[in-house]
């Protein structure tokens, strides 16, 4: 056994300032998505979860004063991978029909990287006796699992289709 | 509107080759997380998966193959970090408890990666009239929310408990 091995609250900390890392960086790429949309769904969508994004935020400060420490967040390269991407993405298809989707397939990844994180912590939550912070977290997993259904709806209804037949 | 725009067949090819990239990376991190896994169950399902994500990969080629185009992959960022982050948490839990924790929530940040990925290729080849590449992409689809799902319980049966009650 390694000295001072790490322990799953230990696990439960890193986590946590990844997704607090990855939730504020998603909130300073929000309004650029937003604004580079070219369907008013899109758009609209991306600035309500921007709205929803600052109030995931305020519920992981919760558990950081929960665990009374000051929220702190650290460096997720998933995350930034994926914001460079959809950058990238703005950049490279300004003024193609093709944008939105692929706007859509970026806020998609980034749905299910949250999706993935928010379900380990509340499982971590759970199992470390942590029901307030489980709470929390559930909420945030619920609100981003309806994102990501919201964005496959607008995808299957008219970006797809618009990508393909304009131009 | 832009010079040669980019229109969603050239965006199915971007991802197409991006989620290649992230399916050979996986095959060369997979023998080495089952290799670190203490969990004799944890260590079959990566040995499990790593099959899975072999013939997950003749498929892509398949479909590569449909667009008469050799297969290549295009470096992915996203899949980069999260399998650094899976190196480093291997190293850093060498000997502790939490270790299988870790691997286990990295393996799933992989899987909802993934089916993000191929949730958005497969809109894509239905749209593009693809019918033979989305029932490739479905089938790799299918196997990973399996394999997600199957990660989930292998968390919630054991693994996480062992983190905590062990050492």
């Amino acid at each position: 056994m390694a000295k001072q091995a790490k322990q799953l609250d230990d696990l439960f900390e890193d986590v946590l300032k990844d997704i607090y890392y990855a939730e504020k960086k998603i909130l300073t790429a929000l309004p650029k998505m937003a604004k580079a949309a070219q369907s008013r769904d899109l758009k609209a969508a991306f600035e309500k979860h921007e709205r929803e994004t600052q109030g995931q935020v305020d519920r992981l400060e919760k558990i950081f004063g929960l665990l009374e420490q000051t929220a702190k967040g650290k460096k997720c390269e998933a995350i930034e991978g994926l914001v460079k991407e959809g950058q990238e993405g703005i950049k490279e298809l300004k003024g193609s029909p093709a944008l939105d989707a692929a706007l859509l397939a970026t806020a998609q990844a980034v749905e299910h990287y949250e999706i993935s994180r928010y379900g380990t912590l509340i499982a971590w939550a759970q199992r470390l006796d942590m029901p307030q912070a489980a709470k929390l977290l559930q909420q945030t997993l619920d609100e981003e699992k309806m994102t990501d259904e919201a964005l496959t709806e607008l995808a299957e209804a008219a970006i797809n289709a618009e990508a393909q037949e304009a131009a």
